[in-house]
């Protein structure tokens, strides 16, 4: 959302991914339906860059990350990136490792909301980015499954030992971390994994409308209750309370604020213009 | 809880609210029904000192926060907050918004539990009140709605964002934050928001009889109790052991613990001073 | 998990519990079900030495904790703890109430998976030990108590008030440190207190067979994912994922995950080592 724009020249062409906008829209598809939208380096890297990028434009409200083909994303590919990584040295392994991190990083600090949409499976990295998502919406397709320790890696991984226990509670996401099986999306539902469960192949459709409904409200009142959800997490309530009086104290100030008020005095629905 | 006291004077009235004691229980009533308990900036002034003076005093063991008429509280007026709030400058928005996060402060931080009961509408500010209570006690009318972004303002208000996600998980509180969408007691009670979900018209007397049950206690024992579980959201688990550890320490010396294996051994029922 | 040894001789006999191992599963059974497993101060110590000597041992991958008899542990004894700490100075009441956090810490810090096995009651301390293990499996005729305030002492006890927020959010934790009123297990289930409702009788084989899964797991994955969710309680974002991203890389360098790629490639199970 900063208007501060320097030297650098935007990507002309995102080689790993599909992005689309409209409407203060972007939507990002994971787009590999023949491998389940196995992640590879380049579509980590794209990932990292892009949100870092449209971070920066004013235009972009609202993100939807969805899934071509049969699932969401079923995690990092097999081949591609676990065969890789193999080869790596040590420091080749902190650079793809701390990339994954930045992807997560970036879903969270992006100043609009980033909305999972959901189906089939969503498993090892491909649950992790749901998760750092604000929304998680699903069809009773949707199975989750954090199955790092199902390769031999550690349940933490992306942030997913940070967010996790935060989301569900630290009982199921020492369950669902330790234990790699499959979550299925009742069960995502019960525990507080999903935020919206939709009638069957209704999670692209509803993600999309909710995307535009965010689009329509006031950016900045929603980009500032995102930035407290995220910064909130680790500051102690004093704290909290202070950049609460901060914040909302700088929104009182805001267009958006003003035509509230106007609105509601007039009798009419307001007009959101993020200032 | 504080016996320490030196020239200052206990208010002699409360204008903004309705006070009253009895057998260690304070209630502490929102009675201006025809605006469905709208705050203003007096009822936010009155409840920040009315909760520092109550929690000076021994005798109060229990609070309860009720609303007159056909809800708890519909959050901050229209006209005379919002419509105020925008003759502010700076400073005075500042002061006004700490105020708030004061009176939610003021709520964590007193030596005895707050119990909210809550019929109807508990909207904005409201619904943080009730979310800084130690309990909510709730009939089926009740629906949630915190609804900042609904007014162009962030959902992080007088500490949302910092106590939602630690009583109902990070994917709930985001949504229910970023969207300002009424929830429902039923609702409510599925993801943790309530404590306790009473028949129709019965919140304010489960309430008033959890509040005489908790003021017939052992005082200290719960006072430090509500003081630990809000210390430690906020430390590390060495240092709450540790806390939690000198805290029993001084508890074991007291009267009450005393009584409790005196009676445990006379097969009676303690009777707890609180000291 | 240390294989680090210096002169320190192991226990020969543990006295106040019962511990058997087989197949890389320690089993600890709390073995007074005259008195329903009450806690005395030898099996606080007992249990915080047995605990550390089994972090140094390669052998152990799993640890169930279960109680003989009618049910898993009614809490420190009556007599031998409360009438005894009655007796204490301050500097004996802190060696005391420091010990039985030290146990909380032990569980939570040791390098491989605790399984709690409940049945009947587990109350105070007991409901505390069950709630610091890494998975709760409990059959219907378990009931928690943390019912520290019933015996005119904090609720915050060996880090309750730490650990029950995260594992079932702040309203409940409240509820259930505040007033100490039994959870019975479908209501424990419904609030995220269980990792696993097993049928009548069947907690212990079930936590058994789940401490077997685990022992023939990638143990080093697996005490990473422990660790990680431990400590990522009490870091911030950036930080959980730097070291979610170097823990990864290590991990990435072990056998376990070479033995993951080769064994999908030859379309067969991994086979674990733990190295």
């Amino acid at each position: 959302m900063s208007p501060f724009t320097g030297s650098a020249a935007r990507t002309p062409a995102w080689h790993h991914l599909r992005v689309e906008r409209a409407d203060g829209v972007a939507t990002v598809t994971l787009a590999r339906p023949e491998k389940l939208n196995a992640l590879t380096f380049g579509a980590y890297a794209d990932l990292r860059d892009l949100l870092a990028e449209l971070s920066r434009e004013r235009a972009v409200r609202a993100l939807v990350l969805a899934g071509e083909g049969r699932g969401f994303c079923s995690g990092g590919d097999v081949e591609e990136i676990i065969g890789a990584t193999l080869a790596l040295d040590a420091a080749g392994l902190l650079d793809f490792n701390r990339m994954t991190g930045q992807v997560v990083r970036a879903v969270r600090e992006a100043p609009f909301p980033v909305i999972a949409a959901l189906h089939g499976v969503a498993a090892g990295a491909g649950a992790v980015l749901a998760l750092a998502a604000d929304f998680r919406v699903a069809d009773p397709t949707t199975r989750f499954a954090f199955l790092f320790t199902r390769v031999g890696l550690s349940g933490g991984d992306m942030g997913a030992a940070y967010l996790l226990p935060r989301v569900v509670g630290l009982g199921h996401a020492t369950r669902l971390l330790m234990l790699g099986d499959p979550v299925p999306a009742a069960e995502a539902e019960r525990i507080g994994l999903l935020t919206h469960l939709t009638a069957p192949g209704r999670a692209d459709d509803t993600a999309r409308e909710l995307a535009r409904r965010l689009a329509e409200g006031p950016a900045l009142a929603q980009a500032q209750t995102k930035a407290l959800l995220t910064a909130e997490l680790d500051m102690p309530l004093p704290a909290a309370v202070e950049l609460d009086a901060a914040t909302q104290s700088l929104l009182m100030t805001t267009e958006d604020y003003k035509e509230f008020h106007a609105a509601f005095t007039a009798k009419r629905r307001p007009k959101w213009t993020g200032r």
